[in-house]
């Protein structure tokens, strides 16, 4: 693997005793020696950092990895400010190698900001999703980007499973009469309904589809779901759902649609308002995937209209939401900020993988090749 | 089956064409010849009762069965005013054959209601649960009372395992922050769990809860159950649920639980603060059964404490909860008035089995034997 501006050195790695031979395939050392400037970008933990010990994910746990990477001789500076000309971010970027990020508050690596970023070798996202980074700028000039997959997709698919419940089931019209007094049965049970014999289709069934699909299995829905590819025979045995070709074919069968593919330059913006129109009337909308694959202004008019008769997800765009985002206000919402993704379970797992990166980034060694997104100039193809 | 004050006359039932011999069981007819008048009590639509077409469950909708009743020669009243001594239902005590009722909308049965319903025959609950009645009257007058066995079972299990994991995934500090203008990811995840890897025990292992368990079967939890009898094999090894025999040794074990039983005397406040105290510091507990199951006071001061992490569910003692409630301004609560049963599927499947045993009454026929919670004087094993 070609780093930027990496001093080229070529290792040969013995994989187990038994081994002689060089290996046919030579290795580029990941990281020139000595002492490395690490940046990591994290959301605030504030009175809640020491509440937990577990909860490693804020600025003030730092992933629980400062011990470790100092006691090696490496700088490690973490903040949450990532914003603008004068945030503290920005005085990092000319001299740090490695930036650690996360798409819950996401530190926008732009192609002005690599191109600034004279000593950067390594973006790594500490979770799955990097559509923060301009990839093309990273693989235009060596960069590697890389990700913890499958840190988080246990998580993300149990929260869509309570988001598509909590929309069904019409649960937070009862949540509001409870706080605010009332009781009116009527007001909640005229549109809840049960999961049971519903139609549900998920757009894109990688990872986190097919483990939604699995928890799917037992409500005995009608499940459906699109993607590039058909999964394997097993897995459409055990979840029982039906490939769907065309998009377009499937999106209008669904009582409820859950988004789960990466923000692309093809997915931007692909729920517009032509789209949300040929749905059925009532659609549920999942979206933990990315805000920006939805027209915002669309998916206002249409939970305004009745079109859409729910709609929940932890992703927007921009994040985190400004105070006056609309969808804030819009009716049947269930959103929540960014967070499906980093429950406490999840953020060890996160944590621990990224130690895992940097741990192989220091020795020269790979990382697995799955967490690759961009690698020696190529962006990997769930991006393209 | 003996009914009060009916005219007592046996029929012999021909259980198809090959049987000659007359059952060795003699049935009575339930109901006497001629019009009957018939109660019914339910919540109020208004707004909402015509919004839906399937919205039977209010008193506008009546379950969709007064012109079948009404072209049959019977009396339907319908109403949602049910207590003090000048209710509507009140005035029809004296003189009604059939009182229909939920659990979401109680119409509390009591003795000396039962002592002034001279015509009185048959009480039917439209959905599970006849904690509202006083069963051991019914059974001493020969009144018979009866449930929809099994009508909404599904929507009570989907209900619970959508509660369960909006408490675990600590959905709505997510949800408040949303509407108030926030974004504070720490605020939600330094106590965000996945559910996968926790231990979760249900205190009942009846229909609701054997559904429970087969939908929390793929998220690869530690389920434990607690019952008087050990559930089929066949169930155990498909969901991979442990029979505990002693539930104080259960519930310790448990980061949720879930009570999924009727509320009887025995069972009646037996969440109190010792037996509170003894579960596990942040359990989350889950009651969408009985709210008099809990001791109202010990669960406030548990939540307010931390020793109870969350608590969710939609049955409260009384219902409806006064204003004053002190559940709904508890931290950690995710409540919601009494809904989960009534979903409009649910709805449809309660009406459907509401008038079949309406049906069944005119015709003096047995009513589904899983139905009968009074019947010749004997209560339903489960009540007792």
């Amino acid at each position: 693997m070609a780093m930027k501006r990496a001093t080229a050195s070529v290792i040969r790695t013995v994989w187990g005793s038994g081994v002689v031979e060089p290996l046919p395939i030579s290795r580029s050392l990941h990281a020139s020696p000595g002492s490395k400037k690490i940046v990591g970008v994290f959301y605030k933990g504030n009175e809640y950092a020491s509440s937990n010990p577990n909860f490693v994910g804020c600025v003030e746990n730092a992933l629980g990895i400062s011990q470790w990477l100092e006691s090696q001789g490496h700088q490690y500076i973490v903040t949450d400010d990532k914003e603008g000309p004068n945030c503290e971010l920005e005085k990092h970027i000319p001299d740090l190698h490695v930036l650690i990020s996360t798409p819950f508050h996401p530190a926008y690596v732009t192609a002005e900001r690599i191109k600034k970023a004279k000593n950067l070798q390594l973006l790594l996202t500490a979770r799955i999703g990097s559509d923060h980074i301009d990839l093309q700028a990273a693989a235009d000039t060596g960069v590697t980007v890389a990700e913890v997959t499958g840190c988080n997709v246990v998580s993300v698919a149990e929260d869509e499973l309570m988001r598509i419940l909590i929309l069904v089931r019409n649960f937070l019209p009862g949540y509001h009469q409870v706080i605010n007094g009332d009781w009116k049965v009527a007001g909640i049970s005229h549109r809840a309904y049960d999961l049971e014999g519903k139609t549900v289709g998920t757009v894109g069934a990688g990872r986190i589809g097919k483990l939604l699909l699995q928890r799917l299995k037992p409500f005995n829905c009608n499940l459906l779901y699109h993607d590039r590819l058909k999964m394997e025979l097993e897995m459409e045995a055990q979840t029982g759902a039906k490939f769907e070709e065309d998009l377009d074919v499937m999106l209008p069968k669904c009582d409820v649609i859950v988004i789960n593919m990466p923000l692309t330059e093809k997915t931007r913006g692909m729920f517009d308002k032509e789209r949300i129109a040929k749905l059925k009337k009532g659609v549920l909308i999942l979206n933990n995937a990315r805000g920006a694959i939805m027209d915002t202004e669309a998916v206002v008019e249409a939970c305004s209209s009745g079109q859409i008769g729910g709609y929940s997800g932890d992703v927007w765009h921009p994040q985190p939401a400004p105070k006056d985002h609309p969808w804030r206000g819009m009716p049947n919402q269930a959103m929540t900020p960014h967070v499906s993704g980093t429950t406490i379970d999840a953020q060890l797992r996160y944590a621990a993988g990224t130690k895992d990166m940097l741990d192989r980034y220091f020795k020269g060694e790979e990382f697995p090749a799955q967490n690759y997104i961009v690698k020696e100039g190529k962006i990997a193809s769930q991006y393209l």
